[in-house]
């Protein structure tokens, strides 16, 4: 598309304008079409809401997950609806049974409160956790395959990585991975948070035994949507984080549709009690969007601007690119190291509160950095202007230290 | 208020104008003034995502658990925001530890999925769980007293209950209750689903070890609202259900307001990942219109209208009213006996298809009770349509059974 075009799909975004939004890695804003479907929604369930949550949702909740499960590529009776990545991992990290002793392993790059997750299943299992490190900016997946396989060891039970890294962006060869975890009998976990709606999702492809990921993010999709998707022999592994009214499924087949829009075995793991699944039940609009996006249109969109960002940011104020540069090893996001010394939240501060313009800082395991999200709706001219603002800051412009941080990344 | 003030006050709520709702006990509509201000804040999420969650989010958080604290009478640094009250349950259940050998000691007319949860935690930790009776329509509060004070015991180790049973809306002596408790060593939940915006609640007068509570019923909140307020001495007692970036505090007082609207404890048990807190920060106003409309004037207008229920109702289709009449020992609830053999879900379901009169049908100990919710919103008019259906509905106009159940009572 031309950059008219460009400007037009951009109209179809809720955006304050007064805002340069470069961090749909922590929070995308939504769709004109998605905000209008929640509302709707959310207004029925304000009017009237035992009809709503009696009547209209069921069929509403099956559509959306068969929409949902056909643009991850995955199976609308293996797929759990949650709220987010964050509740997604802890879904399985609560009641997965693995044979102690042993270890878990996880990437260098994993986002600390996956971290932390893990390292609970491990202290209540009595297991050990164990990182390997991700080769900086890679020159080919194969260079990354061949750090995590010298990893795994004949005591490792349990796997997890980033299908696309909080930090850098870097997108991991999640199939190439999960097959060869399988092949050494690892149970694999895929923290997919910034994959849907960012790369070309195929969850057929992935021999994963638990794929998570949020849609709040590059997915577009309102704030509430996550989702698990069980891999093959994994139905019957977990446990519910809560136990609701749909912990003893009534008698019938676990996993087929009933009349709730969900299967029973899906049901006694996602549900919480009354929740607000208008987000949900919105996702059919969501994919709309990005079908008439054209999502090979818009990574290629992306991938454009990432790449000005890159040639224009590297060298400002000391700024080097952590981020890998081959083909398919990034997308949407370019992250950026420090000098020594810089105080990446004071820039990012600084970013916002001098020039209205949002990014991330993040930590990663050489130190912290400054992560820029484009997507499709970004403008040369945003990019420029951050450009700007980075030449013109000064420390002396950022603010006290500790005020905000960027918790969500 | 005269009748032509609740006319006036109607026109303040969010209501389906076809249909009857006699069931704020399952969930109650909005007022118009919550649904424009949770309406409001989420535009913000949509708009400019990490701006609303980063800076705009803190101080409203923080004032939505000082206003909800100071209308339950708690305090806001032991007040946990959840969900709904599954989710506060859930929260003790999954992480109290108990000494076992023991046993759990519950009303047999607590809300099925909570009696589940708590099964779960005894078969966890070894425990046993026991029923009590609650005495049928008792004549006092001491009556309901006795009846628990006979079941507690050396080996008993926990207590919850319902402040307001779901089954019969029946008002149990929730401060006699865990006081009696609290002087035999035994730990007290109090699952106060139906209490805040029904009640006079002031939890200063209720010496309990955990109180639970859902918003998206009698107080009228957005689906989203619950809370979980922690006795004296249970700052510590709980680990959260999800691990979450909030689950390493970072250096500090644990009790202390901080930067991001809570306080470092409660926060740690609260956050689970990005999530929709709108209809949290919808608190204030949603307080405003309770105190706009006069608590003890709404309770005594829900006093008159079930009254009028329980006179209009009775022996119609042999219905028996299993709700209590003793003063102070209802509120909002008229539930009915059917007759052996009667349908309950199908005389639900066929003043809904044939009237668009909304009611619940709940489970007793004794068999199922047709629920009737009343609020101030409800008219004579509406209860005279409600009688005028029940006697006009005959076995043959009831839909197949198992179409459409009742959830969430």
């Amino acid at each position: 598309m031309a950059v008219a075009d460009w400007a037009a799909a951009r109209g179809h975004m809720l955006l304050d304008p007064t805002v340069v939004n470069l961090n749909t890695g922590s929070g995308g804003p939504l769709p004109r079409a998605t905000f209008a479907r929640v509302s709707e929604l959310r207004a029925h369930l304000a009017r009237a809401p035992m009809d709503f949550l009696l009547r209209e949702v069921p069929p509403l909740l099956w559509k959306a997950r068969e929409r949902l499960a056909g643009f991850l590529g995955g199976d609308p009776h293996r797929l759990v609806l949650t709220t987010n990545v964050t509740e997604a991992v802890n879904l399985v990290a609560t009641s997965l049974k693995l044979t102690a002793p042993g270890e878990i392993l996880l990437s260098d790059h994993e986002y600390p409160p996956m971290r932390w997750t893990w390292e609970r299943l491990a202290r209540r299992q009595g297991l050990e956790l164990r990182t390997f490190r991700l080769p900086p900016r890679p020159a080919g997946p194969e260079e990354i395959v061949d750090a995590a396989v010298a990893a795994m060891g004949p005591r490792t039970r349990l796997l997890s990585f980033s299908h696309v890294t909080a930090t850098t962006g870097t997108v991991l060869p999640a199939a190439e991975l999960c097959a060869q975890a399988r092949r050494r009998g690892i149970v694999t976990v895929v923290d997919g948070a910034h994959a849907p709606g960012l790369i070309d999702l195929d969850l057929t492809d992935i021999p994963c035994d638990f794929y998570a990921g949020s849609g709040h993010k590059w997915l577009l999709a309102p704030t509430g949507v996550g989702f698990l998707h069980l891999g093959e022999g994994r139905l019957d592994a977990l446990e519910p984080l809560q136990v609701s009214w749909a912990y003893h499924p009534s008698a019938g087949p676990p996993d087929e549709r009933d009349r709730f829009g969900s299967t029973p075995r899906l049901r006694r793991l996602e549900c919480e009690g009354t929740r607000d699944l208008c987000p949900w039940l919105a996702l059919p609009e969501t994919i709309d969007f990005h079908a008439g996006l054209g999502p090979h249109r818009a990574a290629a969109r992306r991938h454009e601007l990432a790449g000005r960002v890159r040639r224009r940011l590297t060298g400002l104020r000391g700024l080097e690119p952590a981020t890998p540069e081959a083909p398919g090893l990034s997308a949407g996001m370019v992250a950026f190291r420090l000098p020594p010394g810089a105080d990446a939240d004071g820039l990012r501060r600084g970013l916002w509160e001098h020039h209205r313009i949002e990014t991330a800082t993040v930590e990663g395991p050489d130190g912290p950095l400054l992560r820029i999200s484009v997507n499709f709706f970004t403008t040369e001219t945003e990019i420029e202007n951050l450009a700007g603002a980075l030449e013109e800051l000064t420390t002396g412009h950022q603010a006290p230290s500790g005020h905000e941080r960027n918790s969500e990344s």
